[in-house]
């Protein structure tokens, strides 16, 4: 395998794995401590045996060990990892609904609860697809499942090796790429975001790279009025994405649709 | 005292610590864990020493007794609680500003991270200030602190017993109450934000309380494109007060100003 994100992922703690056992997803396998007497652990047994769910013991040696939290409380589940899928994918999607394409690029999100949050937004913005780096920047693990209120389940993601080619593929495509960027005099609400669009966020600290900023075909900003100089990514990204949706709104309404 | 938010805040772990002290903000008493030899906690005495802080050395049982979190490392320093202000503070910053008042009801927030994020985006809107519940809700605490990335120190928050009647005096000073609930017709960007307003975002899980709806002057939602039928408090917050932001922006423009 080339990575450790083509493993399985885990869900730990005993009310994570009950959720999980109760949602109906695929689960590979639940890995319980020798010893452990908890009824919770009972209960996770029971429903594990009726899902027909593979139920392995170990030693507490052991388990620490795959455990990625402290609280683990004595059980891992490992369940598949999330299925990306291909810029093609995304843009087939806003096909098959006969919109607009409406793309959200995260060059370089750390951490997984903004993923999280901006997948859950994306979703409910109607946001076709997301692209994200498979450097620096976090996947879509159990953290960012649960954060997204289940929008994981309904979002298209794309992992790319190079986000600058995949800015290229969607200009091809016929997109047009607005980034969002400190340095720029235009307000996120001055500019056109109806029409075939990508919007690029940048990275939680450093913002967009040096090349991505460079092949935006515009750039945007959120006005500042405080003292403190940046918002929350995800916050961010909701806001620009929701003037987007809005546009968008407006325009179909106009057209009569 | 009235309650345990009269009492100190506190904070804990050698890195926040040593962060609070570098920020020169007032600390009333660093506690270190009697035998602690880590190098993090000399550096923790020596500079609590320059700024003239007490230093108190308790037994491992006593401080255990006192974190509020298992990873308190050895360390915790007591700050001087959050100094919340009145309805009419709020009023005056507006007045000063020679703005029309901008205010963020907060009807029940619970989250300490919600609350610190929304502080940051309503600091960063140019929102005077904002009304929380003193029951049922968080209150500004070292975790809000930190999340709002320094934004509380910038933010007039007033904590009041009644929702309701902190609106009905707003009502009287000349603000229009606007709701968010799923429940109306009405899209934010549907509605005029501008003038002398009041924004009311409700619970994370429960939204408004009936009583708050029914004494609002008008209601808008966020539109819901997806599978997943609600935002983040803090990324919904930000989307309907930054709508608020451009509009009053826009106004002024055309005003000249």
């Amino acid at each position: 395998m080339e990575n450790k994100d083509n493993y399985n992922d885990q869900v730990e703690g005993r009310n994570s794995v009950i959720e999980l056992l109760e949602s109906g997803k695929d689960i590979n396998k639940i890995f319980i401590e020798r010893g452990e007497k908890h009824g919770s652990i009972y209960k996770i047994i029971a429903m594990a045996k009726e899902r027909k769910v593979i139920i392995v013991e170990k030693d507490k040696r052991q388990m620490e060990e795959m455990a990625q939290n402290k609280n683990y409380q004595g059980v891992i589940a490992l369940v598949p990892p999330f299925e990306y899928c291909e810029i093609e994918d995304i843009l087939d999607k806003a096909k098959e609904k006969n919109e607009d394409p409406f793309v959200l690029i995260l060059d370089g999100i750390e951490d997984p609860h903004n993923l999280g949050s901006i997948i859950r937004t994306a979703e409910t913005a109607g946001v076709h697809g997301i692209i994200i780096p498979k450097r620096r920047a976090t996947g879509v693990n159990s953290t960012v499942a649960k954060v997204s209120s289940g929008a994981v389940e309904h979002m298209l993601v794309a992992r790319v090796t190079n986000i600058t080619d995949a800015i290229e593929k969607l200009k091809k495509a016929g997109l047009w790429i607005c980034g969002t960027d400190i340095k720029t005099d235009k307000y996120y609400y001055e500019q056109d975001l109806t029409g075939p669009i990508g919007i690029v966020i940048g990275n939680e600290g450093s913002g967009m790279s040096n090349k991505v900023t460079k092949n935006c075909d515009f750039l945007v900003k959120i006005p500042m009025m405080g003292k403190v100089t940046s918002l929350n990514a995800s916050v961010s990204t909701g806001i620009v994405i929701y003037e987007a949706l809005k546009q968008r709104l407006q325009k179909n309404k106009m057209k009569g649709e």
